[in-house]
Order: C-alpha cells, then structure tokens, then sequence
C-alpha cells in the first residue's frame, strides 16, 4: 500500500498562507510530520492559486524536497506548472492526474512522457463523469490503453477510479469498489489510488464513513491511497485491515504501529 | 444484517453474578439495552455453569422474554439445556451451535428438528478445527447437506466459519473472509454468522481490529454478526460498511441512527 500525504494542499486556509508568505518552515514541518507518520509520497496542490501555480508549485517542490528526501505527487492539471514542478523535483514524481478529457489529455501526454514518473489516471471521460462500475473500466481501460501506447509503463499507471458522494447516490460506492477490483483483475500490474473525503460529502460522521470506505477499497485491491497519514484512526483502520487480508507478515506493522503511537483504539 | 446481542453470557462476571442470585432485573435490563441498540436476537449462554447450565438457561429464556418481545438465541452445545430452554421460549428461537463432531451433531439433531428454529451451524469437524478457507467449505457443505437432509431449511441454516486469531496465523482473517465470501456464494439462501472478538485474541487495539473485521466480512457476504449492539463504534462501521457497499437506501439507516446517538465518530 502506498501512502500519499495530502496534507500540502492550498485549498487548506493555513497550506494557502503559508505559500503566499513564503513560509518554508511552516510547508517543511508539514511534510515531516507525514513523512514520520508513514507517507510514501508528499502530494503538493498549489490549485487554488489559478494564475501564480505555475510560481508556486515548483516553490513547494524545492521546499519539500529541501527538507525530506522521499518524491513528491504533483497535483494540478496544469502543464505549464506540471512542466516547472517536474524540472525542479529529484528522483521519480508522480503526477496527478491526467485524464480522458481531451484537453487535459493532450495537454499533459508531453509533459509526462519526458520524465520518468508514476502517473495518476483519472476516470473522467470527455463526455463527463462516471456512474457506474462499467463506466470506470471503461474510461480506465481506454486511458491505460493510450498510455502505455505512449510508452507510459503498465506498473507506473495509478487509476483514480473517481470517488463520489454516495449520499448522492447510493449505488456509487459499490460502483467504486467493482471498478477498483475489476480494474486491477483486468489489468495485472496496474495500480489503483484515490483519496477518501468525497465519498462521505453531505453525511454525518464522515471521517467514520471514511475510514470504512478505505478499509472496504483495501479489501477490493486499492494499491495506494491520498490521505492524511496523521489520522491515527485512519491509520489503525489501513494497518487493521492489511492485517486480517494477509498483507502482514507475523502482523509486525500492526503491532509496531500500535507499539509507536502512531495509531490508536479507544 | 441479522443483530444477535452477545451480552447476556456468564462468561462475563456480572451476568454469572445476576444468574447465580436470580437478579432477574439485572437480566432484563441487559436485554432491552440490547435491543435498544438494534438487536434483532437477544443471545442466552450459561456455559460455565456445567452442571447448572440446564436449569439456568430455561430461566434466562423466561426472564428475557417476560421483558422483550424478539427471539432468543439459545447458546449451547448441551442437548438437555437446548431441550428445556426450547421448551419454554415463545417464537422462533436460534439453536447455536451444532457441528460436524459426531457426538454433538447428533445428540443435537433431534432438538432442533423437534423445534421451528434457525440453527447455528459451526465449521468445527470431528478431525478438528479447519485452517483454510477450502477446510472451512468443505465442513459447511457436509454440514449444510446433513442439516437439509435432517429436513431443516437452508434459509434457517447460518453458518459459522469458526473465527481464529490472525496473531496466531496470519492468512486466517483472508481464509474466514474467503469461506465467508464462498459458501454465500455456493448455497445460495444460506445464512453467514460469526462472532468477532476471536480474531483479535492476542493483539492490542482488539476493539480496532474486530470492527475493521466486521467491515471486511459485511463486504464479503456475511449475513449476521454476534456483537456487542451497544458499542457505538463497532455499529458506526457496521452502518458505514452496508451503506458503502449500496445496502442502505438514501443513506437513511445509516443517518437515523446518527442522529439518534447510536452510532458515534471521533
């Protein structure tokens, strides 16, 4: 299971001040409390600076990178600012995302084919978002198809299967659960991330409907997940459940996990 | 999902005390915070009382069922305490458990062909307890094939996959989700039933681990649980997992009983 960090993200009000003043140590403490909490990658989103995300992304990517050594997720489906950050960043990023909308997938083919990096292929087809599981093969299948037709290799594709609300509709996260084990049964070496907070969007208790939303997609196959490694409860639901599916050997990560504090029962 | 509270069992000191002194209002209050809490059987067990074990269990029937109106589930392998406790239980009770050992299954046969009951069948063998997930098929299917014989309805039959602890071997978790996910699937009608603390036994955060269990297993099929209907946390995953997984229509069992207070989050 990789982990990416989200936590660096300016639609967070103190993430937003902290790059608009150039607060470097503020972004640095960030990145490490993920980093020690068990991120594999720190994601970095500057996507709410429409105009200055081309300045800010890659200013988030040498101030992480000056203070941890693993890779970044850069997330912006801006390619001039995809272009700036991937110039700047050491070792192999992963960039997410790109998609089928043929904008967005013209655009950002270039940028990702002349760096090495892991890519998140998003489930959205030029004629809008998916409902239901065959939809998100769908879109899947065609963009794993165009990828690796442009050289992009199968094990560095991370499909998104497009998490949304089921409060909007309650088919969608069994939609979402299919679409994730059909996709990684399909396709033998692709991976699949997504993050977790959309699916709860309109309900009560969201952060328990997330953290079983993450325990039912680890149990379909999901290989990574964009989250708040700090959540010491979700971290005790990822750990608990790679666990009771076999995922840990003599349950050692679980009971070191418990061991550090870094997760937490009651 | 089929509810049967797990809390009136002389196992724990406090109910052994109240049975002993014939607290039948202690009892009785057990029973309707239970069923408070969304159980739809009230689970009766004096197991460790051997040889009183045939007087108490008729007296905790009558003592629970002179204060809520749902069915018991008479938790016994001791033929003569079913028989007397069947006896005097108003409705269709569930018989928990008969197995695939020789004496058990038929010393318990004839009671519970002799009674309308639903019957806890355990994956137990008379060569010992199953390791796999194909062991734990393979008693089922005899076991479901000598209960249909016996004239009992697949639809009463609940199988139990014999929880183990993932401590003590750490591909039991998949090996019970898969047997779970299995005989649903070959015996179409037939029921699923587990406890959940045995998965945890000798870990910390137990509490985690059985819930995160439980969320695993409603994903798998399972169709009733033995669980503790007054922990909030335990029925926040419970509800969680069967709206994520499409089980629950505009959200609304799910919100209901948030807004009760039955469920909690942080």
């Amino acid at each position: 299971m990789l982990i990416v960090g989200e936590k660096i993200n300016t639609s967070m009000k103190k993430i937003a001040q902290a790059v608009e003043e150039g607060d470097s140590a503020f972004i640095a403490g960030v990145a490490q409390q993920q980093v020690a909490a068990g991120a594999d990658f720190v994601d970095v989103n500057a996507g709410t600076f429409v105009e200055k995300e081309v300045d800010y992304l890659p200013w988030l990517v040498e101030t992480v990178q000056s203070t941890i050594d693993i890779p970044l997720c850069l997330d912006s489906p801006n390619s001039e600012a995809l272009a700036k950050a991937l110039q700047c960043h050491k070792g192999e990023p992963m960039v997410n995302s790109i998609s089928l909308e043929e904008e967005r997938f013209h655009s950002l083919l270039p940028v990702i084919t002349s760096h090495a990096c892991k890519v998140v292929a998003l489930c959205m087809a030029q004629t809008g978002m998916p409902t239901t599981a065959d939809d998100r093969v769908s879109v899947a299948s065609e963009l794993i198809e165009r990828l690796t037709s442009a050289g992009i290799a199968l094990e560095a594709i991370y499909v998104d299967p497009l998490v949304q609300p089921v409060a909007v509709d309650v088919g969608m996260g069994s939609a979402i659960l299919q679409a994730i084990s059909r996709i990684m049964k399909r396709f033998p070496g692709v991976n699949t991330i997504c993050g977790l907070s959309n699916v709860s969007y309109g309900l009560p208790a969201r952060r328990l409907v997330n953290r079983n939303f993450l325990t039912l997609a680890i149990a379909h196959g999901l290989s990574a997940a964009i989250l708040d490694p700090t959540d010491k409860r979700l971290m005790g639901n990822l750990l608990a459940a790679q666990m009771l599916l076999g995922q840990d050997e003599y349950c050692s990560n679980f009971i070191e996990a418990y061991q550090s504090g870094s997760i937490e029962d009651d």
